[in-house]
């Protein structure tokens, strides 16, 4: 069956700048590796995504309308389509001074984060560091290799696979997850470890929010409720027998 | 009706060392002021505990079985069954020179933590500083004057007494837990607030573990649930319409 928006769907993909075929992302370890792309906390395999649902770049999403299961398509993404233009007014001169108060020696090619933006430093000239704070993609032309892995179609696979692409407790077993649909209502209670996430709670809640909201609006659910269950053990009731 | 052990009961009480009336703790936030202990991030009014809970000292939950709702009580608590007796080990000379390692300069009075212990300094002598790791109340016979302000009976009201004593998410509203019962089963939705502490995950699991360890342990309970509810709000599907 062709992929429609609002389908949940697997797929690998490789992404390439166009004009010098360097490879920046994928979900291959093979090709990462090569690349040297590869990041040992990442998980290499086909991810998924709701088509239409800006997971990936819109480009990417409607190119692959049409397609079925185990189709592979090469989409062209001119930069306008992609990351957008270069804007020379991105690109700014920082006094040198501003690094030493940081303890900090730049150097061509470091990257930088201020005010919430990264950006990579082009040249150090004197008192002057030049910084170009354009996302590393901007004004790039791009081509993506995409192979659809699967078309998901059923409900509790589609829920599994929106809480496998926003939640990332370390450890967590996916498997475990168990879904329970009450009408409209999905009650998702998650592998056991999950319960002793280092992060915050709010950080947790965040994700918790972006499945619920995929949920919502791909699926004819109106609530989705994350359960923690506590449930007394039957060890301690022999236990207190013994006593 | 008297106070049986697993009873849930709201007091008041006030700490006093017995050798020289001074106060240590308090539910009372003009005694409090007065003894120099008030903590602006403290709520002062009645605690609720289960007798026999081990939420005060053993001594103090045993003293109030057989009180009425609105009992006082003056119960005298000598140190061997309060915080144990002073152990003349636990006393230990510590080299200036690990003070100065972590920039630190002992003066009598001071309290420091080491290896999750914490001590007093006594005296600084030359190159040694004595250091006290016995409790506060080690070997002080000690007077509590506990006033019974009600005894929670009924099951709705039992659970969120365990709530606030063990669940202190800020500005967390305990009036909008809402309780589901069902079965053996309790359901509860805490505050929409509570959802954005930013408290680690684990954290907050820890304090639910000892809520739902209670509500086993001391009422028909078998299961708890804690449930963060995500919904479709009215107003995106208004939105979604207009689009």
């Amino acid at each position: 069956m062709a992929i429609n928006n609002g389908d949940f769907v697997r797929l690998n993909f490789t992404g390439k700048i166009k004009e010098n075929d360097e490879i920046f992302d994928t979900t291959f370890e093979d090709v990462a590796k090569e690349a040297g792309l590869f990041d040992e906390n990442k998980e290499y395999k086909p991810i998924p995504i709701i088509v239409g649902g800006n997971h990936l770049l819109p480009a990417i999403e409607e190119a692959i309308v049409g397609l079925e299961a185990g189709d592979s398509k090469t989409i062209e993404i001119d930069s306008e389509n992609a990351f957008g233009p270069r804007n020379k007014q991105l690109i700014q001169l920082i006094p040198m001074k501003e690094f030493k108060r940081q303890g900090m020696t730049p150097v061509p090619g470091m990257k930088i984060t201020s005010e919430g933006s990264t950006g990579k430093i082009l040249t150090v000239n004197g008192g002057r560091v030049k910084v170009d704070f354009n996302h590393e993609l901007a004004g790039k032309d791009l081509i993506f290799d995409v192979d659809v892995t699967e078309i998901i179609d059923n409900d509790e696979d589609k829920i599994k696979s929106m809480i496998e692409l926003h939640y990332a407790a370390p450890n967590m077993d996916i498997n475990k997850t168990v879904i329970d649909i009450d009408g409209d209502v999905v009650n998702i209670t998650l592998d056991d470890v999950a319960k002793f996430d280092q992060k915050s709670y709010m950080d947790v809640t965040f994700a918790r929010f972006r499945i619920a909201k995929d949920i919502w609006e791909n699926m004819d659910f109106e609530k989705v409720n994350f359960v923690d269950s506590f449930e007394k053990k039957q060890e301690e009731d022999e236990e207190e027998a013994e006593e």
